[in-house]
Parts: structure tokens; C-alpha cells; sequence
């Protein structure tokens, strides 16, 4: 059986996965919005679900909060509900893509006053931050138009670099703004902030606590993610990542789940550039649970990725520059693959056990009978969802 | 100006496109619904609707239901509805995507309750067709799977051929049956009939009057779509289109709107297969207008239908076939793309009051109040969408 | 460490996969075709190359040749230096893309002539596989066109059809047709046989020993490649495999280089299929060893092949039965998983030992010696690529 | 008929698109190079050809070289040859893809020998920039590598910052670095310089005149490549253009073939963002004309980048404007559309007939002798490709 040097041990013990609250809340797509018993109807529930999987995991140590969705009358409340569970509140994202104003865009809108309303939002959301200790708001724009010539892509650029400017003054102590790119969706023809580039040449111009957060599902098919990781690394703007995995879209499936070996990928080349364990790169799931359990998906997804970790610390680093120094090209793949083929899961529940975690946390959770629980106590209500 | 010949004439006059009920309620993506004022409350509205578009272009004699969408108490009264207003009903589409039972498959459900069920939906729509007088039974099998390893694929398959063949066994008259195929959504992993080649394989074990539906927006990028026009004709299984457009997934954006060229080579295939004006090809709209004004939005789709079937038309298809045969490459590229930019517009315009409809159908329908009519007596009710 | 089974053992000890002569050979891109030491000047070098491959592994029983690349005076000899190495001459591949008179097509071509000579060549080549002993006349049909209009696809397909009849009528005895199908390149526009559903579609037409070579480069970003092998068992048309990976295009890189997961995915497919060791199912390689070493590149290909066999062998079909019917998502994904995630390489390099081989093929092969014999003994000559 | 303004007729007579001599000589896949009668043996025969195209259009004023391919003994001979047949010679491309030293690297290697001497190779481009007057150095990074793990992506790309920033340095006058980017190939697993992010973010440190080169067929499938445009124009950072058209891959087809309406967009892009006629922004072509004839494809290339021009300065800016304040969508749209669907050819040809051009360049060509010419002259020697 593998094991694991003291060094990656304490890596691996230092590791945290922040979990998304709208992980926990009913999804779909278009079609179609399944429902799922004991699905959270408040911000209160969908905490208590993903303190569920950090007890399990010891993996998951905060949660992220979506504004509106997860708006509460007390946000000193649900942080001290959070505490009391043992996990905090993390990133507080935003949303423009949902109210009647935004249909045509919002802080990239040619109308001032919707481009104002865009603003106050976010400010809104930093006073959130403020009342959770949140660090980080994350943007993602989801902004676009459906046809060409439909609007002034150009403008809109520049009208999006004054809201950001404006957005990021309001911002204290180490507070960032970090901004998400995406290919496409939900817009048809062109998006706002379609790829790193843009996303790098918008916060560059903002200040060093502005950064790029890099969503896995959001690239052109055949595209190269681990380059990115590498390349945003190397300028310094990699704030975070979103993790989740695709087969064709933004299907924003378990991560690993699609293509395991790209995640291996990921997860060497952040190591390669000191983002592992780095306050300043952020892990975050942004996954939806259609049609599995949401709180053992969840639970899935923190293993995917402290499983893959560990086998992307494995890698022999030394063999591998040899290797490469030698231009052995299948040398520096079999050392490569080594790693990647490696079973590390039976020295990974051993290590959980020494811990004092179950060895195999979904397991434990079936067992735990909290599924149960949640599916007697949350009768009534309306289950939280993208809509509310 | 560019003349059309007396035949070109007479192909025009005869060409119909038929519109879907479901254009001209509300849609949207998985983020958000927008709403419209003046929206249908019910099919008999969309109807009306469908007919103003007819009325201005004379290209959209039927309109094709979508049931449970469209059901009704009365389908007798809904027929005459529409013959009042100079329209048919057409295609009848099922739906075996929204229903709670449906969330693993309809009719490829291992359960045979819940595969029951969905034949016997499929049943209820031909007892539609019945009423109706429509010819085409279309099934969008909206089934698949999220993850490797969540349901057997090849089971499904077979389960899929027993069900379509007790439906098709129940069909009469001309009555047919038409098999939908698509990639991807909303699906991510797979999806039951993903590509021609399974519809084909599907539908030829059924019966003569099986056919394969081909939606413009439901390949892969890059696919060379024209070609399986082509294949499809030259098969004798291409039952009918559903147009639209697309940039990157489904987007169900205007025909024509994304790549004209394309839409210009896929008429130039169908002229060539013998399938324009052939009643065993039927022409559909597939489209939502998410942003855009619906039935302008039909008009511009019907209209552009229209001038790009003139410009493939136009194309000297002896010129063609010289250049062709001497392998002079940009000969017969010069031959083709000499129809494709030629401007078709004006001619059409001309031929379009001479018939005594409005040269400008979009500017007719803005001068013509319908739009103010409807927004001002809609008031009140649930307006139609996917949900209802 | 993992054990396999009895019944593993002996599925995993009749596995063979063939090898392509051309692997041996220089190859690279339209840029640069980049040559090493030892590489083969003649079939024959070729066939020692393979042979030492199977000496390692004992799982390449067989090679396959491409006419006229491995064109000789006297198959008969080819066949004995084979048979005397151990191998057996394979598949035979047909070549209509390097002709002058192929600029525009073969066996497609609207010249009569040149048609006529495409199909003879075709009649030679099974005049080698008689002389060989070989079984399968592969096609892999290089044509197509560059621009919208350089040519009528229609034509060319029923040309196809009759070209693919009268090589077909020439078989005698258990010869087959194989037809591969190719998504792009290359034409650039379109390709003749661009999709398993006309590969399909024309084979089916010719009779029982005409069969589809699904190779898995060939296909659209995104392709769902298993269900495409699950539909061609099914249908009982898929003849044989290429076996590469690929990132972005047709980049024929080693087997499971590129997407472990989804060779693993394909594996199952083919088992759960009744495709594995199934005589009418061949294994092959199809790959290009542009910068790394060519022959420990074969042996690297044939052990993945049979790594992920291994993987593919281990899954639990009944659990996994169990958890699907129950629509168990997160369960049946965990059973497929676990198969995956097993490594198998420790017992398989037991049992290879067992057998009298190598624990460690490529290292062994570093240790014999061959490689540095190879590239003292050929020198002068011409080394054998593509073009000759 | 369409007229033109004065100053669109202005505009259009200041447009030139500068040629690649490449072009000329023969082209292929990895399958095959097609060879033609006439083809040039040398760079002097190549920019003979060149003039042609430019005094049938007075579209083509300058000629891009490419070291080696185009090396002559005496570049002010060259150059005056150029003079004589009234042509410049522009860009110096760049070639670190076809020495044996290059496979694993060449600004980007790893060996600190071989680093230099593509440094070295650079500064030799510079030194014939100097005796050519050519203003533009050209650096298309064909490098990479196959395999995950095969080298270190990170450290080359530090090496390639160092490497640009010593060929930077030696830049004179007004003298630019170029720096194109490209998706994938020749490599299959990383590029080194694969996006328009990486290609922006090397060039930034360098200094004011290093730009990117933004190749249109060098993107990933789907990808928006105007909004790519308007944003390195907004960026001040697009040096020049490779124009050219893909259905697939890098196709090299002749610009406006695929997608005509995507030109469109860019051309609208370029227009909006001041890159029309303004001398930071080259416009290029990047083709191979594989099957097609060379001459008259270049001519055709040049007339489709005019041809598209002339819609884009059409389009009523004024209208759009208003359409777009107001979110109507099928407004801007109808706008849009009839800039891109108006006829501009007949008016067009008119225009070149009162300059003393030829209505109709490639008819001209045909008529001219000139290819009967270099057919009977160019006889012995060996026909200019890739390899020299």
C-alpha cells in the first residue's frame, strides 16, 4: 500500500475545499428542475448541509453565500450559526442575471441607472462580506448578447473597467475582488468576460486584490486548462478556482468526474506554482446535484479532490526533470502516469481513521442517519433553489 | 435586380414553414426566464399568433402542438380555431422530459411502470393527431444520463426500439413517426439517441413511415450538417427539419442568424436531394426568442428561410457541374458562393406584393396594432412557457 | 495488491492487439517529419520491430501492413520472416491519398478512369491478403473536398457505394471489408465518410463481411466515443478498432495517453458488448510516435490496452446492476470508479512473470539491446515513413 | 446597384493586404503535398507571382518572407525585384519548427545551446528586416509538446519571456515584434504560446512595440474571435492579422470561404476599434492553396477581404446605435444583417474599372497569359514548398 511521507500528510491535512450553499439547493437545467427530499428551504439549512460534509471530511471548512439567494435579515446570525457548526462563510458572490433590469446586461449596461443599480449590488455584497468576515467576492458576469450587432461589445469593455473600478474602491483591509470567466452561457452570441485574457487585462488595471477565478467548466472544448493554471500563476492573478467537471458544456458535474486525468493535470501544475495550500488561491466547488444525492455529491467531490491531490503529490518530481532534461518523452510520461495510477485511497482512509474521521465518509454519512433526519424535519417550506 | 424565373416563382409560392406553438411563449435558460407582455395564455393564443405570421408572409400554413403544453379540453374546437385563422395544425411533439417519473427515462426506463407510462403518452398524442388531422408524430427523446456508469446504455437501446415500435404500431393512415436526435442537453454524459446514425439504425427497423427528425442545432461542433442532409435524403429518411441556429450548444437562436452561409448550404443539399416542396421533408422552426420580440421573431426566421431558399435557387447548377467535372476548384467555388451573395432581397420584396402580401413583413406587423392589441387584452392569466 | 481471477487471467492471456507496420516508421506533421536511429528501411526491419514487441509483451500476435508502403516482391517471404518472428501478417490497408491521380478522389471520383484504378488497387490488395493470409481489407477512405461547391457529395456516395461492391464481390472465404470512418482531414470541408452512420449506412448495403473500423481519433469534440461502440455491437457492424488518443484532432497518440477515463469507458462498453476477444472484433493500433522513442512506444500502447482491460475486467457488474436499477447514481458511479481507480500494475507484473515474461516490459526492452543493435545495424539506406 | 461614398470609396483605395510569399509554392497535409505546373523555384519567381496578384487588384502592395524558406544570397536584389514589379517586402516570419535542434524547443528549450541559436536565428530575421526595409518580425511559436509531463510548461515559459526579451532588444527604429498564438499544432499536447491571453501577457513586458498576431483560423471551435479582435484593439495591442478560414483546424482555406458572416464580424470589429487602414494593424494573409490554383486563389483572397470591407463600411452606424439604446434586438439585428447581405460586388467592379483596374480580377487573370507563361518557364529546378 502507498504511503505518505509526514510532508504530504501535513499538506494534505492543511487542505480545504470551500463548498457552494447553492450546492445544497435544488438545480436543473432548462427543462427541467428536479426536487429532492430534505432539499434546504434557507441560508440556515444549506449551511447545516455542508457542515455536515466538513464533520465527515474534515475538508470543507467554509462555505460560499449567493446573493440574493442566501439573503438573510441577520447575517451576524448565520455567521454564528455557521461558527457553531464549525465552518465559516467564505465568498460572497453576486448575481445580475436574474432580475428584469439585467436582461440586457448590468454593469456593462449602456443604461446609467441599471448600471448604478449593478453597482449598488455589489457594494451590498461587501457589506455582506463585512458582516460574515467573507474575503472574497467573486464575480461572475454573466453578460452578454444572443446576436450580432445587437450590441456594443466594445463599450460595454469599458463600461465594465468603471464598474469594477468603482466596485473594488469600496473594498478594506484584504478584502478582493476576483473575477470569473466563462465561454459561454447564458448568453448565445458573445460573452462579456469570455476567457482568462479578458478577465487578467480587466482586474490587471484594478490593483493587486483583484484576481481571476478560473471555473473549470468554462472553456472551449480541447482546451489546455492546466496552461491557464499555470499561466495565471505565473502573473500572480490566480485567486480561484471553481472545480467541477464537464463533458460538453457548463454541466457542472462532480469534479473528477468527467476526465479524472485532467484534474490530475490541474492539480500537479498548481502544486508546480505554489498554489496548494496558498491563502491566495482559493478552492471552491461550483457544482449542481440534478439527479444525485446533493450532501454524498458533495462529499464525493471534497474526496475527488483530496484524492487526486495526493496522488499529484506523489509525483517524483526529481525523476520527472530528469526525465525531461533528457528529453525522454516517455520517461517523463510513465513518471507522470506513475503518479496518476497510483491508488492512493487505501492510505487515504487509513489516515483518515488516525485522525479520527470515518475511513470511508460516504459511508459514514449513510450510516449517520442525518439524510433521514433532514427529509422528516424539512416538510413544508419552499425548497431553495436558483430562484430563491 | 435579380429576376426570379416563372419555376423559381412557382417553387416559392409553394415553400411553408411551420411554426411551433412554444415560440411564442416564454423561454429562457436555466438562470432565468424573460418574460414578454402580450405572451399566449393558452394555444388558442399562440395560434392566433402563429396565423398573424402567416397572414403577413403566407410561408407558415400549420403550426406544430406540444403536449401536455398545448393540451387542450377540445381539440376539435382548437382545429377550427386555426382553420379559421388560415392555419393547420401540424406536428404533434411529446414530452417525456418534465414529468417526475421521468427523471431516469421515459421510454428507455428499465421500470416498466414508468416505461408504460411514457408509451402510453406517446399514444395519447397520436389520439391528438387523430383530432388534429396532423400527419407527424415527433419525439425528442430527452433522455440519458449524467455520469459513466449511472444506467446501461446498450439496455436502454433496445428498451428505446421496443418502445418506439408499440408506437409506431399504432399509428394509421399516413400518420408518422419521426425520431428527434441531439448531442447533448439536457443530458451530460449521454444521451439516448445522440446522432443520426442511432435514429437511422433506430427508425429503419420501425417502418416506411419512420423517419429521422434533423434539428440545425443538435451536432457537435464542427459537423459537416449539409452532409447528412444529404445522407439522410439519399437515404430516403429524412422526415423533417427543425431550423434554428446555434454558436456553441442548443441555442435556438434564429435561422440563419449565426452562420447564413451554412443555412445556404443546407438548402443548396435539400434542392439536390429532391426534398423542397416534398411533403416527406418537413420544414419546422426550432427556436426560442429569449431577448427578442416573438412574433417578429417568426417573421424574420420565416422570411430568412425564404430569401436563402431563393439564393440556392439561383444557383447555375450546369455552371456547377462543369467546373465540378474539371476539378476547377474555384470555378465551382466562384459558381456557388455567386448565389449565396447574391442580394435576393428587393426581388423578393417585389414578387412578395405582387402576390399581395407586404413587400416589408416586419415593418407591416409593427404598422399593423396586433402587437399593442395583444399586449393591452393579455392581462391577467399565467402566461405559456415550458412549464404549461 | 489486486488479484485477478482465474477466468481474468485466461480473458487477459487471449488478448492481442495488432500492430501497425507504420508505428515503426518516420511520421509527424505537415511541419516536420522528425527521424530517429534504427529506424526500419523495409517491411521486413518493420515486422522484427513488432515481433520484439510481442516477444515482451505476448500481446501483439500480429502486424498489420499498408499497400504500397510495405509493398514487396514476395509476400510469401514477408509472411515466413513473420511467421519465423513469431507474428502474423494482419489487416491490410488500402492507400488512395498519395496518388497524383487521387488529388480529388478514388474511389469517389467522377473520373471513370481513375475510379477504376482506385478500386483495382483495392483487388491488389486482396491479392496480398491471399498471399498473406491476412483476413481484413481495411479502408480508410482519405477523401473528400476542401470547399463549399468543389463537389457533388450525393454523387460521390453512390459511387461509393458501387466502388465498395465490386471490392467487396472479390473476397473470398472469411475476408472482410472493413470501412473506417474519419471525421476530418485531410479534405477540410468534407469527408466522404465522416460518421459512423455512413460507414454504417454502406457497409450495411454490401453483406455480412462488410464492417465498420471505428478508430478512436476520429470524431467531433465531445463525442460520446462508448456509445458509439455499444451501438455498433448492438447492431453487429463493428469490425475493428484503432486504438490512439487524441487532444484536439486526429493526433494519434498512445492508447489512453490522453483520456485515460475514457479508454477505460470504451473497454467496459466492449465488454459489457461481447467485443472482448471476440475474433470478430480486431484490436488495433493506429498511432504516430513523432518525438518519442517508436518501439517502447508500441510496447507502452499494447500495456495500456491491457492495463485498462484489466481495470475493465475488475468491475463488479453485479453491484453495479444493483445500484443502476435503483437509480443509485452516486453508487453505480462509485462501483465504475472503484474499477478504474484499482491499480492493477503491481498483479499484472506478477502475472506476466508467471507467464515467462517481463514483470516489466519496457525495461526489459532498455536492457536487450535491441534498440542499440538496431541503430548500429541500419545505417544507409532509406528509412521507411509515409512516403514510402 | 449599391453606390459607394467618396470616402468609403477612399477608404477602400488605401486597403492592402499584404501576401505570403508561402502561398505560392506548394502546400499539403501530412498525407500528401500537391504539386502544380508554374509553381515558383524561388523567392524571386514567388514575389513575380505576388506582383501579379497586385497588379490586377492594386489590393497587394507588399510580400511577407519566410527565413528560410525565402533565403537569398542578396536581399537587396530581392528587394528591387520587389521594387521593380511594384511591391515591398513586408513581414519576416520566422521558422523554428523544421531544424532537428528545434524538435523539443527552440526559444523555449531547455539546453541553453540550442535556446541561442533560435535567439540567433531571430536576430539573423532582424538583420535581412534591415537590408528588406521590412518593418515587421514575426514569431510564430511552433512549440510544445505530445505528452502530459513531458516537460515543464512553466520554466519555458519564463525561458520565452527571456528569449523575446534579448530579440526585442535588438529592434530598431520602427522596427515590431509580432507574436502570433495558436491553439494547437504542431504539437498535441501544449502549445507554448496557444491563446490570445498568453500571447498579450509576453508581449506586455517587452515594450511598446511588440504586438500580437491574431491568425483567424487559431482558435478553439466555437470561439468568438471578433470580440478577440475588439479587445486587443482596446488593449492597443493588435499588431496584425493572418487571414485565412477553417470548418476544422487550422485549414488555411481562403479567408471568407468557411464562414463568410464571421469576416464580416471581424471586419466590423476592426472598423469600429480603428483598425482599418491604420498602419499598426497589418493585415495578412496566411494560406495554402492545396488543391486549388495558387495565383488566382490569392486574388480571390484579396477580393473576399474587399468584397467584406465594403459591407462593413456600410453598416449605418447611426441606425444600429439607435436600435442597440433601445435593447431591440431584431432592430440591430435587420441592421446588422443588411450591411452584411448587400450586393457590393457590382458596384465594386465599376469602382475598379474608373481606377484602371479590371472589373473582374480573376477573368483577367485568366485572360492574361500569364499562367500558360510560367508554366512553359518554370520547367526543371525544384518547385518552392515548406521544406525550402
Amino acid at each position: 500500500m502507498t504511503t505518505f511521507t509526514p510532508e504530504i500528510q501535513s499538506t494534505l491535512a492543511a487542505q480545504g475545499v470551500e463548498l457552494p450553499s447553492w450546492a445544497f439547493g435544488n438545480s436543473g437545467t432548462r427543462f427541467r428542475v428536479w426536487t429532492t427530499e430534505g432539499t434546504p428551504r434557507d441560508p440556515f439549512e444549506k449551511i447545516a448541509d455542508a457542515a455536515e460534509v466538513n464533520r465527515l471530511t474534515a475538508l470543507a471548512p467554509s462555505v460560499a453565500l449567493h446573493i440574493p439567494w442566501d439573503k438573510v435579515d441577520d447575517f451576524g446570525a448565520l455567521r454564528r450559526h455557521a461558527e457553531d457548526l464549525g465552518v465559516t462563510l467564505g465568498t460572497v458572490n453576486s448575481n445580475t442575471f436574474q432580475d428584469e433590469d439585467y436582461k440586457f446586461g448590468a454593469l456593462t449596461h449602456e443604461d446609467d441607472r441599471i448600471r448604478r443599480k449593478a453597482i449598488d449590488h455589489h457594494l451590498e455584497c461587501i457589506d455582506v462580506m463585512d458582516a460574515t468576515g467573507s474575503r472574497d467576492l467573486k464575480i461572475w458576469l454573466a453578460e452578454g448578447s444572443n446576436y450580432p450587432g445587437q450590441t456594443d461589445m466594445r463599450a460595454r469593455q469599458d463600461r465594465l473597467n468603471d464598474s469594477l473600478g468603482q466596485i473594488y474602491a469600496r473594498l478594506t483591509g484584504d478584502q478582493r475582488l476576483v473575477l470569473e470567466y466563462k465561454f459561454f452561457e447564458p448568453s448565445f452570441y458573445h460573452t462579456d468576460v469570455p476567457d482568462w485574457g479578458t478577465s487578467y487585462a480587466q482586474v490587471a488595471t484594478l490593483g493587486d486584490r483583484a484576481m481571476v477565478c478560473l471555473d473549470t467548466g468554462h472553456h472551449a472544448p480541447g482546451t489546455n486548462i492546466e496552461f491557464i493554471v499555470m499561466q495565471l500563476l505565473r502573473l500572480g492573478r490566480l485567486g480561484s478556482f471553481d472545480f467541477n467537471s464537464r463533458f460538453y458544456a457548463d454541466d457542472d458535474l462532480i469534479v473528477g468526474a468527467a476526465d479524472p486525468f485532467q484534474l490530475f493535470r490541474i492539480l500537479v501544475e498548481v502544486i508546480r506554482g505554489g498554489g496548494l495550500n496558498n491563502p491566495d488561491v482559493a478552492f471552491m466547488l461550483d457544482q449542481c446535484h440534478n439527479v444525485e444525492a446533493k450532501i454524498p455529491g458533495q462529499i464525493r467531490s471534497v474526496l475527488n479532490v483530496q484524492e487526486m491531490t495526493a496522488r499529484a503529490l506523489l509525483l517524483d518530481h526529481e525523476a520527472l526533470a530528469t526525465a525531461q532534461s533528457a528529453n525522454d518523452v516517455l520517461g517523463a510520461q510513465a513518471v507522470f502516469m506513475d503518479a496518476f495510477y497510483t491508488d492512493v485511497r487505501p492510505a487515504l482512509a487509513q489516515w483518515r481513521e488516525s485522525r479520527g474521521l470515518p475511513a470511508d465518509p460516504i459511508a459514514a454519512y449513510a450510516a449517520s442517519g442525518y439524510q433521514e433526519r433532514i427529509e422528516s424535519e424539512r416538510v413544508g417550506g419552499v425548497q431553495a433553489g436558483w430562484g430563491a
